[in-house]
């Protein structure tokens, strides 16, 4: 970060991880159990974080590019999917197989998101598959961030690439979101330039807020290279580009009237790849990304965000 | 009922009513408000009491016929139809418009099935499109029965068939299931030859059993001819052929092991009208449609209910 490296902020940005489907139910009352409940309205989206974050990203008009597992024989999410334009040339098509769905019971009056997830039948990606898209080009790519699932194979996915790319390119990220045992997660955490931690990530860990959150990963995982970037919902985010750096605190930009919260932590991740790989310093990263995911809460949806204002010409 | 019309026993069956979609998902607890939870097995399948119904009068080898909406470009919804079997050759398919979908929370540890119900935007049958469609051939069917929705058109539709029918059949029949205002069901009362009538129907009149359910149905909306079954879960069936008749009291037939109770209520109800078109008295009715509802209920799903030994040949 910092530094103003015009080709890089040319070259394209990879997400590798999962596009799902998100059945949206929007009810007035969370229902009680064994009752009947009238879902006003209903809403069949991409879902997935890597699917989402990359929504937002075309929308940046970023050159960017998905790397997921997608089933052959599924045509509504095929819809999705063409009707979100981004691209999944190197996808990898499974056969006979369920895609994983995310059930949301939405609540109007109240604003939760229920989220029941099923997996699917899908198999995750190998870094085998990873390997064979991607062994001759990893040194096209600006930045290449990986969801944090599936984590032996992403953990190998970053020790193929931080030992094969080029003058420190392409930068890498991941994403801790769930919450898993520490094994899991350590793998990872020494490789990439960059860690997004999620608030119920940093609560498994005993960190109650966003500042501690950030101050105590690095002063756990030292790593000179390490920047965090830790989003708390509505009361902003909190980052440093590493132990030396300044923390920095940027409030949320909450719209008057909150529409759908679902995938905005999604949203704020992708726009802070948009300008992580345009190479601006982490404060110019989180004020923006702030912004994009607080016009996304007072909008339905991600696919129409209307983000010409934040593309940088 | 009653007598033996062999001609009349071979007549087909239509049901005319709402196909749909269920997704069910199986989790292990109901999930609280604003929670993730996992979904352990998902399934989707027909659903629509009409399109249950039916679903097991095809597997009784029954001469059935479906008369619904369909949406015209539902690739899941038609690939389960023709799964399933069943004719839905006079069906109209609707352009442009989103199937209803029941999304179904299944407990696996209760056997709690909460049920939230999106209506989609598919257009109701009118009984200008009823009367197209079977004008020239109301006179071929043995049994019409219909589901109780869309209270205004089939009102209409039952209010046709009895002024068209010859020597009193086809036979006719109506469900009330839905909790609804007086105005909107009384106008079918008074039409058919059998009304069915749910536990929730019931309780909402105030009648807390099977059997003042009955009792109070017919001695509030007398009529010589009306014969009325009210199944009450696992507690069994009432029914009775006329307010002259004997009251029949039949128990649950309740497997062992209780794996699936989802759609037990529309299977009933659909070997009832096998019985029933049969021209079998009311008790074998409910003693067969019992034990065929008992088989169900330890069996996942309607569509391989194995039922070989009730066809009646």
């Amino acid at each position: 970060m910092g530094g103003d490296n015009r080709n890089s902020s040319k070259k394209p940005i990879l997400i590798v991880g999962l596009c799902c489907m998100d059945i949206v139910n929007f009810v007035d009352k969370y229902p009680e159990e064994d009752s009947d409940t009238r879902v006003f309205e209903q809403t069949t989206c991409l879902g997935g974080n890597a699917a989402n974050s990359i929504t937002v990203l075309h929308q940046l008009e970023a050159n960017c590019e998905l790397f997921a597992s997608l089933p052959k024989n599924n045509s509504i999410l095929k819809t999705l999917i063409h009707n979100a334009g981004f691209n999944i040339e190197r996808c990898l098509e499974r056969e006979d197989c369920e895609v994983p769905v995310s059930t949301v019971i939405a609540n109007r009056t109240n604003g939760t998101r229920t989220i029941l997830h099923y997996r699917g039948s899908m198999p995750e990606l190998s870094c085998e598959e990873f390997i064979a898209a991607y062994a001759d080009r990893i040194n096209q790519y600006g930045w290449i961030h990986f969801e944090g699932r599936n984590f032996d194979e992403v953990a190998k996915m970053m020790t193929y690439v931080l030992s094969h790319r080029k003058n420190e390119y392409p930068k890498i990220s991941v994403e801790l979101e769930k919450v898993r045992p520490y094994p899991y997660f350590e793998q990872l955490v020494p490789q990439p330039n960059v860690v997004f931690m999620s608030k119920d990530f940093a609560r498994a860990q005993g960190w109650n807020s966003m500042s501690e959150a950030v101050l105590s990963f690095q002063s756990k995982y030292i790593s000179a290279n390490l920047a965090i970037i830790c989003p708390w919902g509505d009361q902003g985010v909190a980052g440093r580009e590493s132990p030396s750096s300044s923390l920095i605190i940027q409030q949320a930009f909450t719209p008057e009237i909150v529409m759908d919260t679902l995938g905005a932590g999604d949203c704020f991740l992708g726009a802070c790849l948009y300008y992580l790989n345009g190479e601006h310093n982490l404060q110019t990263v989180l004020e923006k990304a702030s912004q994009i995911a607080g016009k996304k809460c007072g909008m339905k949806g991600l696919t129409n965000l209307d983000l010409h204002s934040f593309v940088a010409h």
